[in-house]
C-alpha cells in the first residue's frame, strides 16, 4: 500500500476522469474521500466502487464551498488534501459570446477555486500542513484563439496558485498546479487504434498527483505539466 | 505631430497617470478621445487640458460597458483605439479575504477587460482596424503572496490578451498588453530624490503605448514589458 | 529628423535586412555607424549607400570582437549603441549533427554575443550610458524539434539578455532582446501576393529597434517581441 | 522494489549529492549504473557502497563523451536512462569575464548536454525507448546579474531539452528537465537548525527523478520545478 503523508480527502468537480481515478488511488491507501460535484447521481457507481462520499456542490459559489468544507469536516474531518478539479469551458468569437456565460465560465475555472483554496487555507494554515492540488490546462499557459473566456479562467487559476504556493509553501502546505496538455481518456473518448496512449490516460495523470502528494518538503513542485508521448507542443 | 493611423479613442479606467498621460499624447495628435472612469469629476482638469471627453462608468458591468460604446459611437464615432486601463487589487492572506470583494476584484481587473474588448471586437472586426490596449502588471506574471485576487485578475486579463491577439490579430486588429513592472509617479508618490526614475513616468508609458499604436501590421507587438532602469526583477 | 539619444553605433552581423534597415534609420539621424560581418564585400552596396563603415568580422572569435570594438573606438568613438545580429542555424536530427557544426552554431548565436556585450559594458559602464540590442528569435522562447542547436543558441541569448538587463541597467544600459517571431522579408524572400505584411519588413523591425532606443530610463524593455499580423503563435 | 521500466543507466556529472543519491535508488532496484565524472577517485565511497561503475570524462569535450558511451555499452549495454548533471558556473561582472572561462563554463552546462543527448538518441530512438534526464536550475528560466555564463549555459540547457522533447517523444523517449531552485543539502552546507528542509535533500530531488522514470507515457512531464518549501521565489 502506497504511503501517503495525508489522511483525509476532498475533491471537487468531476472531471473526465481524473477525479475519478484519484479517489480510488487514494481511497486504496484508505484514505477517506469526500467527492463533490454539481450532479451527486453520476457519481454513484464511484462511490459504489470506492466507499468515498459525494455531495452536491455549485464550485461557482462561495456559500456553497463553506458548506461543502463543513460537512467534509464533519464526515471525514478537516481535509488535509484538497483537489480543484472543476472547470468552465465556452468557446466562440469574442464578438459573439454571451457575457453572462463568460462570467460563469470564469467563476467555475478561476473563483471556485479561490472559495476552495480559501476554505482548505483556513484549515491548513492552523495545521501547519495540507496539501492543494489544482487543474490547469495549456489554456493556462497559452491563451488560445476562439477560447477567450477558458484562457482568462484558466489563466487566472494558475495565477492563484503561484500566490497561494507563495503564501502558503512557508506554512507547511503543498501547493501544485497540473497543467494538463491533451485530452484526457475518455469511455467516448478512446485512443485511435494507430496511435496508443495519445490521450492522457486519467490513471497515469491520477498517479502524477499521487506523486506531488508523496513529495518531501525539501523539494516540492508547484508546477507539474502532463501529455501524451505524441502530442505536439 | 506625431502620425497615429487611427482617428478616434476610448480610455477607460483612469490609472495613476498613464490614462491622463496618452490623453494628453492623443490629443496633442488631432485624436478625439473618450475618457470613462467610475467618478468623473475627478477628470474635469484633464478634460479642461485636453478637450476629451470624460463618461461614467463601472468598467464591471456589462451593460454599462455597452452602454459607453454606444455613447462614444454616437459622439466620436466608433472608437479606433481602445485602452482598458481599470484594476481591482486586494491584499491579505487568502483565508482572511472577503470573498464577493475578491469577485470584484477579479471582475474589474479581468471581467471589464472582456467586456471591453467585445465592444471593441464588434466594431473593429466589420471595419478590418482597430487596437485593442490592456494595461497589465508584473503580478499576472509572477502571483505574489498575500496578494490572490490581483494575481487572478492580471493573470486572467493576460490570457484574455493573448486570446484576442490569436482571434482578432488576422482580422486587422492589434492587441497588446503592457506590463508595468513597477510603482508609476504620482503627485502623492514623488521620485526619492537619490534615486531618479526610480518609479515610471506615466508620460513615458504613454510614449510606449503610441509606439505600439504606430507599429506597422508586419511587426505587431502582442506585450511590451516597462520597467525603471533601477527596478529589481 | 528623429532624436535618438545616442552618438555612434556598431551593428554585427548583417541579418536579412535588419542591420541594413537600421543602419539607414541611424545614419538618416546623423549617427555613425560601423557595421561588421564576416564577408564586407557584401555590404559595400550599403556603404555606398549610407556612408556607414565596413569593418570584417568573425563574431565566434572573441579576439576579433574585441579588435572591431578597438578600431570602431578609433573610426567613430567608442560605440553607445551595440546591435548584435548574427545566429548560427544547424538542423537535423539530434543523432546526425556534427558536434563541431553545433559548436560553431552555438559560438555565433550566443558566445559572440557574450563577447560582444562585455566589449559594450567596458565602454558604457565607465560611461554610465549605452544601448545594447539583441536580436533574438522564436526559438529562443520555444525550442522546436530538429533545430536543437538553433534552440541552444537563441536560449542562451536570451539567459544572457536577462542577466546582462539586470546587471546593467542600474548601471545606465539599456539592454533590450528583441524576439523576431516570423520570416523576415527579402529580396529571395518576398511575400506572398494573398498574404501582405506575412513576412517581417525589416524597416518595420528596424523602427521597433529605434523606439527602444528613445524609450525613457523610467520605462525600459528589456524584451519585445514582434510578429507579422498574420503570423500563427 | 520499486518497479522502474528501464534496464541500464549512464550519470554524467557528479553534482552535490543528486548523482550519487540517484545511483543509490537505481542500484536499489538492482539497475547497472555506470557513473562518470573528471575525477573518478572522487567516487570510490559511491561504488564500494553501490556497486556502480565509475568511468573518467570530461564532459565538455565530445570525443570522450562518445568512448564513455561505448565503454558503457560494453560494460552494462546501452543505458536506457542517461542523466546529465554537470554544469559550468562563473560568476562575475560582464566586463570582467576571462572569454576563455565563459566558453568553458558555456561548454560544460549546455554542450556537453547536446553530446549526451545524441549519443542517447543514437541509442534509444532504434530501440524507440528510453529516458534523458537533464538537471537545469533557476537560472535556466531568469538570468541573474553578475551570473551571465550561468544564464547562458542552463538557458541553453533548457532549449536543448525542449528542442529533445519535442523530437524524441514521439519515438518513445522520455526527456525531462528538472529545474533545482535552491541550494543541495551537501555536509559542508547542512540545514541551519532554525529553517529545517530549507536547502533540497538529495535524497528528495533523486526520488522526483524516480517519479518522472515511472511515467505513463500518456502523461509524461517533459520539466519539473523543485524547491524547499521555505524558499523564496
Amino acid at each position: 500500500m502506497i504511503d501517503i503523508p495525508y489522511r483525509s480527502a476532498l475533491i471537487i468537480g468531476v472531471g473526465p476522469g481524473i477525479s475519478g481515478s484519484l479517489t480510488r488511488l487514494l481511497r486504496a491507501a484508505e484514505i477517506p474521500v469526500v467527492i463533490a460535484a454539481r450532479h451527486v447521481d453520476k457519481l454513484t457507481p464511484l462511490v459504489d466502487q470506492t466507499g468515498a462520499i459525494a455531495l452536491p456542490v455549485d464550485a461557482s459559489d462561495a456559500g456553497q464551498i463553506e458548506r461543502l468544507f463543513a460537512e467534509t469536516d464533519a464526515r471525514i474531518g478537516a481535509p488535509e488534501i484538497v483537489l480543484y478539479n472543476a472547470s468552465g469551458r465556452l468557446r466562440g468569437p469574442i464578438a459573439e459570446l454571451d457575457p453572462s456565460q463568460v462570467e460563469q465560465a470564469v467563476a467555475v475555472s478561476a473563483l471556485g477555486a479561490f472559495y476552495t483554496v480559501q476554505q482548505a487555507a483556513k484549515r491548513m494554515v492552523p495545521a501547519g500542513k495540507g496539501a492543494i492540488l489544482l487543474t490547469g490546462a495549456t489554456a493556462g499557459i497559452k491563451g488560445f484563439a476562439l477560447s477567450a473566456p477558458f484562457a482568462m479562467g484558466k489563466f487566472a487559476l494558475r495565477g492563484l496558485a503561484q500566490s497561494a504556493a507563495r503564501e502558503l509553501a512557508p506554512q507547511g502546505i503543498h501547493v501544485a498546479h497540473v497543467v494538463v496538455d491533451g485530452g484526457v481518456r475518455a469511455e467516448h473518448r478512446p485512443d485511435p487504434p494507430d496511435r496508443p496512449d495519445s490521450t492522457l490516460d486519467p490513471d497515469a495523470i491520477a498517479q502524477c498527483y499521487i506523486d506531488l502528494l508523496r513529495q518531501h518538503r525539501s523539494a516540492w513542485s508547484s508546477e507539474l505539466e502532463v501529455r501524451p508521448w505524441v502530442e505536439k507542443f
